[in-house]
């Protein structure tokens, strides 16, 4: 057996930002050595961030991503940060000289490199292209078939990138035929709320498939619509965990590993699971190490589920407020749930001195909308304005006739424009408030509640509102502190308040019996007489998935928000707008039109 | 040689309309039978609209097409129509056992069968499935691997479906290999500008390698982004164009046909070009058809190019508008050229009556801002009315404190949300008038001038914008008609008129010089580098691609709209919103934010 003390990089990266993320690598990797780690793993295109999209389709981007990487090679020798094995993910591009018609242009390729002793010592393209849910790899890259074997302190390591990982057969088994000792897994993973336990267990089974120890290094933070939770791994080759990271926090996770000491010496095309690739060789160092006393290695416990919602969502947040470069935010705060929640988890991802709520009441706001909503933002230290909407509304009553939905729009509509008139001024990012069951619904304004630069709750459905506000006004009350949110706000039935004592119930079926309609019908895409089936009313199926149906142009102009769930409306639903499509069986006349933009 | 009349029926069909669409095919299926004809096809998907996006991952949504098929096959025979062999595009269902991770939910295919005699007697998946621009066939679809050859009055005709045309080697390899005399490609193929003579060239090429006539039948009609601009057309075995429709509307194309009679009895797998497929054989009839006197077939000359564009904007509005059940549109007409454009195109695609345009003035607009745009409602029979915006904008200035650009965007937004308003009350589609240019570099007020249903010219430069509108006056005036836009609107000097004197040339470079730059740097992807070696001044290339890097997050927000480019906003350019991505060396301090949403 051979010793290899292995450090695991669970950092952040910013798309695009080449020389920040280069940064990033020398940084950790000085600590790496500090901590006397012989190998440190990065996440998945590390160097230029990850999804970086239609950005690999510029040759000038990839181009800037191999300097970044020849440099950062260099560099890391420069500043004494030579001996350790770094492997790091960046954009590669295939030297393959058949172009052809579909082919992602410049042939980009999700590449892994392995630096040593101020060289690129080794290159691994990306085998199993993702593309399903929010992943369109066929679209970016062109898939590598050559696994590198690096021998290192007389241990043979290799490296598989992210979806190598989940196919059966490919860059795994070939690694296996070779005889690896260790396979660094680099990854951009995101979250997935009920998907919290499968990385363990697959980890497990391809490390004993594989008959090698694994490593699973993951990023974490937000990149618009996707927030990466960490959560990196160490299995050995018998399938137990070694170290487990936390989710939602950078961190350096070191381990120890015992790994069989190298002795195959397989080279060229190797035919395993279905595929063949081509094993290259490189030796780094034949010998092993002399034994040296492990280090205590880190297995963090897993986050309970609201925890965890509440982890993505934060970290959401504070990635895109200030990957975009914006120091504060402001919403409206109308004194229910929904808002209610957004500047909380705006305030615990950003600090109270960077939120600005507003409240804007109205002729049909209720007494407690002003002071339930003032309650909070002086529990949480919040800055507080309000803006009466009435003399706007009046002006344009005195310009145009408008009445019913109409009438309820222009509310919101007054509503938004204030707080982007605001957000111009000032120069806060505009956080939307809306959540999943209303987005599902159409239940919103277009250009009113709609308005703003991110939209924390977009994939929270109602029900979840409601759960994560109680679990995080019992955690605080668990640690001594004042809960944040007003019980109030919590309590009260919801109401959008546009019209006099009007409540959600209204026009929505109750939100127990929406929400449980809503993922059967959106998350598991069950037809309509399977949701009959399943126990569902048949006049509310049918009620709500008209609604559903005829939502997707609301949808498609809401801003960005964190996807947590399997099938968030945004880069991982794409339906079209102009559609007939009805699941329900006879549509009725005064259907609500697809692309009609109101409430 | 063996006789064939065949039909090319050019036709719009409605995504998710399966009943809607299943009458089209009854109808035209009749016309072609009245006209004589023994084959006639329809375009890809025809029974579901194209493209379907993520409705073919519902398996409700896949059986309702497999029902339609089967039930169109009864109907059309029952009509009388079960002689005739029909070709139609559907979504169809891999029989494959074998579901992956990341195979689409249902195994759906891309899928084309024969219909005959009142049955399905051959159907065909398409195998080169497009996951580039506008296409993710990887997400959605199974490709097919069998190739059905229909022997029909003595002459053996196969078909393949759009990509399966495009792609070196494939299915039409196999076809020749084959023998097949009739090759009938199935099309969803949208318009694009600078692709208006790729089809006939490639369609011959085809024909001549795989030594069989080759039946192009092209869908027509808009489809959110997409429009489709038919152009169907036949080659013979040698090349030579036998026919070809029109553009833009929808067409029996009818042209008798010389083919050889069929020999060959290839079945079973067949390689040809590198690709092996199975060849399944059906024989619906052996004897060739006694001779007949052929009829003349129409070859439609091919349109200029300010006429095609025309041609493809008018059918996207309508398309959009009648598709989505609207029946009037309504738009901010400002007395520029923008605005009289789109009002304009709405005229030509739904008349007069159905177009409302408002004059919406401030204290800073123009005198010429309202007459121009009241002629230009008179020229063209419009509905006029005013909304003045100033009491609107006071009642802000009463509540907050708001200047620069919050104030120029405030102006903006309440003339959208005036327009928002008249939406919601009279149940027009707003439409929005921002060009491809203001696009580009931000220029423009997320939810003012942005807000609305369908945005027709949002793929249209601002030079572009002239060109239509001089070649639309100019078209006019040689029928002998009076020029529909105002002399005054194409002449002024561009102003968004929401600061004293303002003018575009305040804040961007010459259209002369700002387009092609444009056009270089989002078409044609060409880096900083680049641009500067191909003579663009420095200091304009930095200024320029800062502006476009930094204004993703408001393109993602504005409405759909056609593409007519090779790389328009929208689903064809896929940025990440959060990026530090920039082409230029050296960012500076008071770079535009991304995803600040301000003018």
């Amino acid at each position: 057996m051979a010793q290899l003390r292995v450090g695991l990089a669970q950092v952040d990266s910013i798309v695009g930002d080449l020389t920040g993320n280069v940064d990033v690598v020398s940084s950790w990797t000085r600590q790496a050595v500090e901590k006397g780690c012989h190998l440190v793993a990065f996440p998945e295109m590390i160097l230029t961030g990850y999804p970086p999209e239609d950005l690999v389709l510029r040759s000038s981007f990839v181009q800037a991503s191999l300097s970044a990487l020849e440099g950062l090679a260099g560099r890391l020798a420069d500043e004494g940060c030579g001996e350790i094995a770094v492997f790091v993910g960046y954009c590669g591009r295939s030297g393959s000289p058949s172009p052809a018609l579909g082919r992602p242009a410049g042939e980009p390729q999700n590449s892994a490199a392995v630096l040593h002793g101020g060289r690129v010592v080794a290159r691994y393209a990306k085998h199993h292209l993702p593309n399903y849910g929010v992943f369109d790899e066929f679209r970016y890259f062109v898939r590598g078939d050559r696994l590198p074997v690096v021998r290192l302190h007389g241990v043979d390591v290799t490296t598989v990138i992210c979806e190598d990982l989940w196919q059966e057969g490919g860059p795994v088994s070939v690694a296996c035929a070779a005889g690896v000792g260790l396979v660094v897994c680099l990854n951009g993973s995101p979250y997935e709320r009920d998907k919290n336990d499968v990385r363990g267990p697959l980890a497990a089974r391809r490390a004993v498939e594989s008959g090698a120890a694994l490593v699973y290094v993951n990023t974490v933070g937000g990149q618009d619509e996707l927030v990466f939770d960490g959560d990196s791994l160490v299995v050995d080759s018998g399938g137990n965990v070694l170290a487990r990271g936390p989710r939602w926090e950078q961190e350096l996770l070191v381990v120890d590993l015992d790994l069989p000491a190298a002795t195959a010496e397989v080279i060229g095309p190797v035919e395993a699971g279905g595929t063949t690739m081509t094993v290259e060789r490189v030796v780094l160092s034949e010998r092993a190490l002399p034994a040296y006393e492990p280090a205590f290695a880190r297995i963090v416990e897993p986050l309970g589920d609201e925890a965890a919602v509440w982890g993505a969502l934060v970290t959401a947040v504070r990635g895109y407020v200030r990957k975009n470069r914006f120091s504060s935010v402001v919403l409206g705060l109308s004194g229910g749930i929904d808002s209610a929640l957004v500047a909380t988890l705006a305030c615990d991802a950003l600090g109270p001195e960077a939120v600005h709520v507003v409240g804007m009441p109205s002729e049909w706001s209720s007494d407690h909308s002003i002071t339930d909503a003032q309650d909070l933002a002086k529990r949480q230290g919040l800055h507080w304005s309000v803006v009466e909407i009435a003399p706007m509304v009046d002006a344009w009553l005195g310009a145009v006739t408008l009445t019913g939905l109409a009438l309820e729009n222009l509310q919101a509509r007054v509503r938004g424009t204030t707080l982007m008139a605001l957000s111009n001024e000032h120069g806060h990012l505009a956080l939307t408030t809306g959540n999943k069951s209303e987005l599902a619904t159409g239940f919103s304004t277009l250009y009113g509640d709609s308005a703003g630069g991110f939209a924390p709750i977009k994939d929270v459905p109602k029900s979840l509102v409601w759960q994560l506000c109680r679990w995080r006004n019992a955690d605080a009350a668990a640690r001594g502190e004042d809960p944040p949110i007003p019980e109030n706000s919590i309590d009260k039935p919801p109401s959008a308040e546009l019209s006099p004592g009007q409540l959600d119930s209204d026009r929505l079926p109750s939100y127990d019996v929406l929400d449980p309609l809503l993922d059967a019908y959106v998350e598991r895409d069950l037809g309509r007489c399977e949701l009959i089936e399943a126990g569902f009313d048949a006049e509310t199926v049918d009620r709500v998935i008209a609604m559903v149906d005829a939502a997707e142009f609301k949808r498609r102009q809401y801003p960005p928000g964190p996807k947590i769930t399997g099938r968030a409306f945004g880069r991982d639903r794409r339906l079209p707008i102009t559609s007939r499509w009805r699941e329900h069986a006879a549509p009725t006349a005064d259907e609500p039109e697809t692309a009609r933009p109101d409430r």
